[in-house]
């Protein structure tokens, strides 16, 4: 819903006022609307857009050289007066008369209808290209009769670059209208918007529907469904445009544009399958657009619009344009090298295997077992560490563990049969661990898991100092790179009291597996005492709060894996 | 909230592979992010962002000439693994080392971190710089603990000119750390994002509160308050970075971010009372920019970044840029004219004055009168006539006849005190009608008014045929501009039996305001029949069917206008 507002009332003329000012060197503000800061060469053929305000960066954000001269700018969704168009077109007219052209509303016809009279009254030569794109509104023998939708931005575009290039009047109707005819929009809505100062949305669509063929202002549509996948909504909209095509295969530009509240990562996933339909069946896609350029202030929803380009509305389309919302083309910086092409990145050196002897092989064969013990362990224990992260975080830290060791093991397997040592099976395993596992917990393990393998001898067995001095650096790098201390609810709070009990058991004389199965205890019960902890934050949730009772989830699994290698150790 | 995704597992590279999809020109893929699809010139610093995804454009949709040579792409809010890092740093090194940047979080810290460690091992210089602009994440003396949000962008920007430039790698991260150094940010978030699959937002903001300095994953923030005006707002974070400046007054740069929920529209409306209080503070803003570049999703909210400039910082932001998403400078397109100034926009022709003689001045006088009565009717109808248009439209009806209908009598008095005839009387009344109603009744009715008028004679008292000429023209004005035909459920419902009765009353020999009341008795039918009607589409919302029943408010107005002046006639 529309939140940011001072008076209702005058939400229109103060959202212009505040992008112009955001704007000085492209527009300037008429009564009305906005033209260019910079009036273009007189003689060339002026493009004025426009219509309700709501959908930017349509129109006044495409002010610019390479594209509009000026922009009508009417209150939200509703048509600008006809004399807010015959003060934008004075203002735009550069002596070769004055091309408007917008979306198919009653309304708008209206108002600009009547300024085009006026104009020609005036001595004015104007003409109204009006876009007719949504394949929903009408059926195809009654084109004329359909809604201008996110069409208008092409046909706008199309126009513009054409009188840029120095096109006549006549010859730039005539190409807009041909852009028009061959431009075809079909889009879905999910939610409505809210006006500013309105309490209720302009109108609704039920939770995991989806309106099919919805004007962008709620018109009605063709048919409500259940809201598909991003790929099956990709098939709808692609089925439906190519049933709509004025050819079959051909050169097409794209846009799939947003409505404002479905944002650009799900279009991009809508996009992935879109390109693949279009290329199935025949047709080539230049130049598409992706992302929000006529949007209904937050609506949810999208649309695919296509126009199938002959040459010359390729070139108009891929011509330059600098405008406040849309830049395109021959911007001049420094080069890419020429001498290399793009495919020439460099391998990644590869580590090369170096066969341990015997003592480094059945340390590794240990370490190796060890991770097995531990992947089976927290395969086990995914849900009760996701239930205890779910408390303040965002309950992936069993799935995390899961994964991570998951790839541990199957890395370790790999390097172990190889033939090499226990550090290079642990280093294969900790940057599996982190690659897979994501997040904070993710390198923590990985970088343990390395550290800890660095300090464990090749050339003979591990002996119980080894473990204490794996430990320490493996302590050393989670500390380092995370920046925890004890007392910040982290897994730091069970590995100091693990470290320090294990020194203390190897320097009093106790063996290794017995010294280990100590600390573990000690980390166990460190990890419990968690709970009367509150976490520092970071990326917490503000829900941070509500994990005070609950043992931190990173130093409960840290004991668990200690506790389990102590088994391994013991047998 | 997400609804577009196919397997909310695998959303950031679905969603990666359709940006590249979309952007073939700009990028292409390698495991872990995206690089430039032409390499840049061998010897350059290499810059590479990243972080999690779910903040397009930041960070892949930045990647190109001028700005970033690659990004590290992680799940979504989550950061990206080292390896990820590392992979994304050595396709895009050019034998001059990779400078990271990204936002203070502890994940990217870690993970970038032991990137620069592998880098550094393999020969490839490398380093971090950590962004710091969050004010709200902790006080002025700690710094370096503050989160990094949009202040990323900034730097990033800065870096990455300073390598296209040909700094040195030492040079660009001292720029990259002198920019963080004066760069500051302060956000307020209205509503939280919900993640692809999951059926619960990442937190929630009670309606009409707003949380001030919360992060953009919703990490704590400073206080909970009432939602406040776009002004109230603009004062609170531009207040709130002054007191946080590394000097009083000087030139910066602006960023006003919306956060993906929070629109174009509404953030102008912010920048406009911004703009001004930066002003009256002695801060010069160069080359702002309004509009989304660190997104998180849909959530709705938004953040003002301010970073002091010296000659360096400005040239670099100011610095052309050409990626999928951030395009700037020196696009070369047909230059504006220079031979005529901005300000040169000519004048509107001005009518000039007629005095009309004796009879039509006194007709003028009587059609001033009637707009009188009319004003004063519809100022009392407009809640009533709100009411009727609420059922099936925006119920602003009523707010636009009294709007128009106060315009139409202020330009009526002005004009016939100059001593005009009715027509030029009518004209101005209509154009002011139109201009200042808004949507279609406003020019239908403008139309309406100046057709009627040129029909009425200047040299002699006005006959009843001419009224019947009048309401026919008026009539054929609003049928060629509307296009509604008998039956759509609009005012030409009652209009059409209007004329044809005031006609048929003046053929038979009644007199002009006889035949005229009885003409509005018949429209006054007639549009209460409107009620069994349904309404034709247009931008009519989805609730036109629930009108049945309830009579067109057009018709039902235009009734009560003619049942008025024929009073006015009868007197």
């Amino acid at each position: 819903m529309t939140r940011l507002y001072d008076d209702p009332a005058s939400f229109s003329e103060d959202m212009v006022e505040g992008f112009v000012a955001a704007n000085p060197g492209y527009v300037r503000q008429v009564p009305g609307g906005v033209v260019r800061a910079e009036r273009a060469r007189r003689g060339k053929v002026a493009v004025v857009t426009g219509g309700g305000s709501g959908h930017y960066p349509a129109f006044c954000g495409v002010v610019g050289p390479g594209f509009a001269d000026g922009a009508v700018v009417g209150n939200i969704f509703t048509s600008p007066s006809a004399a807010d168009a015959l003060s934008v077109a004075r203002a735009a007219d550069r002596g070769a008369g004055v091309v408007f052209s917008f979306g198919n509303y009653a309304g708008d016809n209206m108002n600009f209808g009547l300024a085009v009279e006026r104009l020609e009254r005036e001595g004015v030569r104007a003409h109204n290209v009006v876009v007719t794109d949504d394949v929903a509104s009408a059926p195809d023998a009654e084109r004329s009769k359909r809604r201008g939708v996110v069409g208008d931005f092409v046909v706008f575009k199309v126009a513009s670059a054409a009188a840029e290039e120095g096109y006549s009047f006549d010859e730039v109707v005539r190409v807009a209208e041909h852009a028009n005819d061959r431009t075809r929009s079909l889009g879905v809505a999910f939610d409505g918007c809210t006006l500013p100062g309105q309490d209720h949305p302009l109108f609704e669509v039920p939770d995991g529907r989806m309106g099919l063929g919805l004007g962008i202002h709620g018109e009605p549509g063709v048919s409500e469904r259940e809201l598909p996948s991003a790929a099956e909504l990709a098939r709808i909209l692609v089925d439906g445009l190519l049933q709509e095509a004025p050819q079959s295969g051909g050169t097409v530009t794209a846009i799939l544009n947003g409505l404002g509240g479905t944002k650009y990562e799900e279009l991009f996933v809508v996009w992935r399958t879109a390109a693949k339909l279009l290329a199935e069946a025949g047709v080539e896609v230049v130049a598409p657009e992706v992302g929000e350029l006529v949007t209904s202030l937050d609506m949810a929803g999208c649309s695919l619009t296509l126009t199938w380009l002959d040459d010359e509305l390729e070139r108009l389309w891929q011509a330059p344009a600098d405008s406040p919302a849309y830049r395109k083309g021959n911007v001049a910086i420094s080069p890419a090298d020429p001498e290399e092409a793009a495919d020439e990145v460099p391998e990644p050196v590869q580590q090369p295997v170096v066969v341990a002897p015997a003592p480094g092989q059945a340390t590794a064969e240990r370490v190796r077992q060890a991770l097995h013990a531990v992947g089976a362990l927290l395969e086990g224990a995914e849900d009760e560490l996701g239930r205890l992260d779910a408390i303040a975080g965002d309950g992936d830290h069993g799935r995390g563990m899961t994964r991570g060791s998951a790839a541990a093991v199957t890395a370790a397997d790999e390097s172990a049969g190889q033939g090499v040592g226990p550090a290079a099976v642990l280093v294969a395993a900790g940057d599996a661990w982190a690659a897979k596992a994501g997040g904070t917990s993710g390198v923590l393990w990985g970088a343990a898991l390395r550290s800890f393998g660095d300090l464990l001898p090749e050339d003979r067995e591990v002996a119980a100092g080894d473990l204490v001095a794996g430990a320490a650096a493996a302590l050393a790098a989670v500390q380092r790179l995370g920046r925890a201390e004890v007392g910040d609810k982290t897994l730091v709070d069970a590995f100091v009291p693990f470290v320090e009990e294990l020194r203390s058991g190897v320097d009093g004389g106790a063996g290794g597996a017995q010294a280990w199965d100590r600390a573990a205890k000690a980390a166990t019960s460190a990890a419990e005492r968690t709970a009367e902890l509150r976490p520092r934050t970071g990326r917490a949730r503000p829900l941070a709060e509500r994990s005070v009772g609950t043992p931190d989830p990173g130093a409960t699994s840290l004991a668990m894996v200690l506790t389990e290698v102590g088994e391994v150790l013991g047998q």
